[in-house]
């Protein structure tokens, strides 16, 4: 269709496709989508986060929930982009229940990739703008309870004589932006925190800590970073901004709690939670449950041969927060990935001797480079061009995982090239380079396995210019009491040993607080199977077991780096909410448990 | 030119009027301005907030600074607006230091009203967006000073080893919103607040307060509210945003802390500034000195005959905080504006029975209608047709004040029209109305006195009701051991009186720290000059000492309500930062001392 706009081709193709899909879905796609075609579906027709692919994929889900998502009212919204063969076109329509929006990338008059999203439950819509609260009564009332007093009673109530819809495990930015969803959409929630203020888990790490995603990636829901923020924010400025939030949100928080224990009863309808508040137990029954502790579960354990005999310190690089006590030490930093980069410059600077051990290769690229052409979607260019955080994470969220190494690769190709002398000095230096099983690069490194890459802040100068010692290729073969031997048996003088090597998935959480039986059943978080190193197949089309629905009914996993978190807790917050409200909310494709 | 676009007729004019300027500024008004015109100007021309009303005044103007302002660049921004005969056009403009905007209003091709402000000194424009601190070295650096200890150490040593360039009395919303603005200016800067947290000058106040501006009104800069703050904020709500605001903003804030006294001596450039900081004296010597304590001075002090021999408790309102201690008591109110209604109804609430004492009469607003009509530029229905608060508070100051009551007039003309029943009932009850001395109604009251108006949020229907009994049109003539005896003689029983009697003016707080001597040199705050009731002539143009150069060198006014406070803060800002940094700024019409 040479001669007509883009916007024509695509309201065409939604008002005949919508129309097709009300009759035949089996029709409908196979006339109006490609054969190598996906569907990415966030809750709306499936009450899943579910990526279909290839026709059959996606007919078999249209058959399954078209009677009850009864999709209506598309419409195509905005402008349609054109990028080469491909019209890029976003559209609204409506479920039974919900409002809901979508974006279809059409090649040749056919659907490539379809990707469909609840915006907003009907009934209960974010009050906001026009419906935001009034906030006051306007009348006299001797039976008056301000505001300050109503929050004061909640506190009091909320979790002793009156029991919260949702508990939040973890306090960190992933239970916060869910908390902060969650109380938008009216749904009691109390977080916990096992740390002494909101943003502790920012303040604790190691003292030189600055997010390594820029500002314009890192915003929470609701309330922005200011114009000025800082392009990479420090750690305690951070932690003071979760705080601050956890207060503005008026957040339901308690600090200094642990979870202790969780059991559900499938035919109560709640879970049995014990909580330890600073030294009280405190039973609550929530209806649903979230482990929000992190992208990853507890630190894995340190094991070396002979770690016994040791006289120095060993320690997990969860616990290394402040480099000065090891000035003018040998310090040995195992691992080669972020933290253990972070740690080593840290440790540097402090004034130790650091020999990083790294066993296997880590994909390096630096900071600057990937401002430039990574983070596109995400920077004052694309805010400047009217691009908001909204629109940024939909259309992120719009590609589906299978298609994501394709682009990645070219990035890293011209990423690569682009910076092939430092590459080659860094190679030079001893450290094993590699960008992923497919030279795919950092991105899906992080979604395959969560590990394994390092934005070079400046470590990688230091390693350059021999300041940072690396031996790599070889593990450890066992300590001594004054250091480890390596594999090919050169002894390395450490006074202490920083394990940065990582940590087990977050189902091992679960195991600790519910039961092994529930975790093994559950199975493992994050990763995509890949069939990759560290991720191992069957292909999921999506991260396991995150943001969705598992195989133990009102128990989720929330978590990720702020992106994923602002965004992803949204779906969380409403499929809770869902649930909580009595909506009907057939899973498709839900995981057997 | 019936049949020529506004924009052409806004350039044309622009364009014209501006070479013409570069020639003759006589020969430029007299072509370009109606003989009645207006030229508001911020600091672009003056290095004041004046306005300049007549074709002498404006000319004169404009030969006394013109060759220091050398102004260039003119463009129309955006779309001119047309509202009958009016064309509206927004402009922008550089002078030798400063990028600035206008606002021109052209009738039949000739300026009507022309308003010129700063938007940003070149030399030192505001780091934001694509210019926003990057906020990490990406370098490791063994001499790296973190974000948080580069904190402490400043902490550490403004005030003590370091004198800050600008010392701010009061930290309230005008202190808190000027500190950001000089903040991003970077002007070493400390606040001082009596009181122990940011946001206890609201949280202080009686219980029931909730403001009385809607949330479009009364965002602070830089952060603005989220989109669910609810219309009206609590007092306790705006406390806390209050004190968030500080720390988000890392403003230098001393809590507990008085300023005692402040001695300037010309020659050395820098006040000498006594502190008590909680209880330790404390000496700081800087260049600029604000006095941000309130849009008024101290309470105005409570003098009534007899009241030596009342058994009862007699405060003033500033020092009313809870009813709850009156119930079931006899409570006399004097005075009848926002403090008096608002204190009638929390000791109402409280279960005391009131009497108002009206000595004068009070403007009445409903809230509901007052949102409906008198807020149309700070609405939610405004955001949705794309205003900014930006855009708004530049509309809005863009008027000169000369011409502010034929549009209320015409507003007041509405209300009482839409409200002829409500005022009707109010009247009956005995409570004395009013519009003002020319029936401009509540914000020409503001602007001329700051007293005598009440937005019903409540009081009205208790006082039509009989629940709160007013007795008006005259005063107190004695107390009494057990009450209140009227000018009729009717006798009043009173276990309490509040006195809502208002404030002296802000220039009373300079000669209780400054002296006496430098108070009446400067003369009273606020107030137009307009020749009515509490408002004395000449006539000013402008609010007396407000925002701008005083008698007293190195000593500023600032304050108002939380819009006033937001965007007057801005040019407080600009003034303090052009003179710390030396730029030149001659005064046009600078106040004799």
């Amino acid at each position: 269709m040479p001669n007509t706009a883009p916007s024509e081709i695509a309201e065409n193709w939604l008002a005949r496709f919508s129309a097709a899909l009300a009759e035949s879905p089996r029709k409908a796609v196979e006339e109006f989508f490609l054969e190598d075609c996906y569907w990415r579906d966030l809750l709306a027709f499936t009450w899943n986060i579910k990526t279909m692919e290839g026709r059959d994929a996606v007919i078999a889900m249209l058959e399954a929930t078209l009677a009850s998502a009864s999709p209506t009212e598309w419409h195509v919204s905005g402008e349609p982009s054109v990028d080469g063969d491909t019209i890029e076109a976003w559209f609204t329509f409506e479920t039974g229940v919900a409002r809901c929006e979508g974006v279809a990338r059409l090649r040749g008059g056919r659907c490539w990739t379809m990707f469909t999203a609840i915006r907003d439950l009907k009934a209960f819509p974010e009050k906001k703008g026009a419906t935001r609260p009034l906030g006051i009564r306007h009348k006299a009332d001797p039976d008056r309870e301000t505001w300050s007093e109503t929050k004061r009673r909640w506190q009091a109530e909320l979790g002793t004589s009156r029991q919260p819809d949702c508990l939040v495990i973890g306090g960190g930015q992933g239970g916060i932006a869910l908390g902060a969803r969650l109380k938008q959409l009216d749904v009691p929630t109390l977080i916990v925190e096992q740390n002494e203020r909101a943003g502790d888990s920012w303040r604790r790490r190691y003292r030189s800590l600055v997010l390594h995603d820029p500002v314009w990636y890192d915003h929470l829901p609701y309330i922005p970073f200011p114009d000025h923020w800082p392009v990479f924010t420090p750690k305690d400025k951070m932690g003071d901004w979760l705080e601050m939030y956890v207060k503005v949100m008026e957040l339901d928080y308690w600090t200094s709690t642990r979870c202790v224990s969780a059991f559900y009863e499938a035919g109560k309808g709640f879970w049995t939670v014990e909580l330890d508040r600073g030294g009280e137990r405190v039973e609550v029954k929530p209806r649903q449950l979230v482990f929000a502790t992190g992208a990853y579960g507890p630190p894995r354990a340190v094991e070396l041969p002979g770690m016994e005999s040791f006289a120095g310190e060993i320690l997990h690089s969860s616990r290394y927060s402040d480099g000065s006590r090891f000035r003018g030490k040998d310090c040995v930093v195992i691992g080669a990935a972020s933290s253990a980069h972070d740690v080593a410059v840290d440790l540097w600077e402090a004034g130790a001797n650091v020999t990083m051990i790294q066993r296997s290769p880590t994909t390096v690229v630096r900071s600057d480079t990937l401002m430039e052409v990574g983070f596109e979607t995400y920077s004052e260019r694309a805010v400047e061009r009217g691009m908001t955080v909204d629109k940024a994470d939909t259309l992120t969220a719009s590609m589906p995982f299978a298609l994501v190494p394709a682009g990645q690769k070219v990035l890293y190709d011209l990423i690569r090239a682009r910076d092939r002398d430092f590459y080659r000095r860094l190679s030079e230096s001893g450290f094993l380079l590699d960008f992923g099983h497919d030279e795919t690069g950092l991105l899906m490194k992080a979604y395959r396995t969560g590990s394994g890459y390092y934005i070079d802040v400046g470590a990688c100068d230091l390693i350059m210019d021999g300041k940072i010692r690396v031996r790599s290729g070889q593990g450890i073969s066992f300590l001594t009491p004054t250091g480890v031997v390596m594999e090919d048996g050169e002894e390395i003088r450490a006074d202490a040993v920083i394990a940065c090597i990582g940590y087990y998935s977050m189902h091992e959480t679960v195991a600790g607080i519910v039961s092994r039986e529930t975790a093994d059943r559950i199975g493992p978080c994050w990763g995509l199977g890949s069939g990759t190193r560290g991720d191992p197949g069957p292909w999921q089309g999506e991260l396991r077991n995150m943001w969705k629905p598992t195989a133990q009914e009102a128990l989720w996993f929330h978590g990720g780096n702020l992106a994923l978190s602002r965004y992803y807790s949204k779906f969380v917050a409403l499929q809770i909410k869902a649930r909580v409200a009595g909506i009907n909310t057939p899973v498709y494709g839900a995981p057997s448990g």
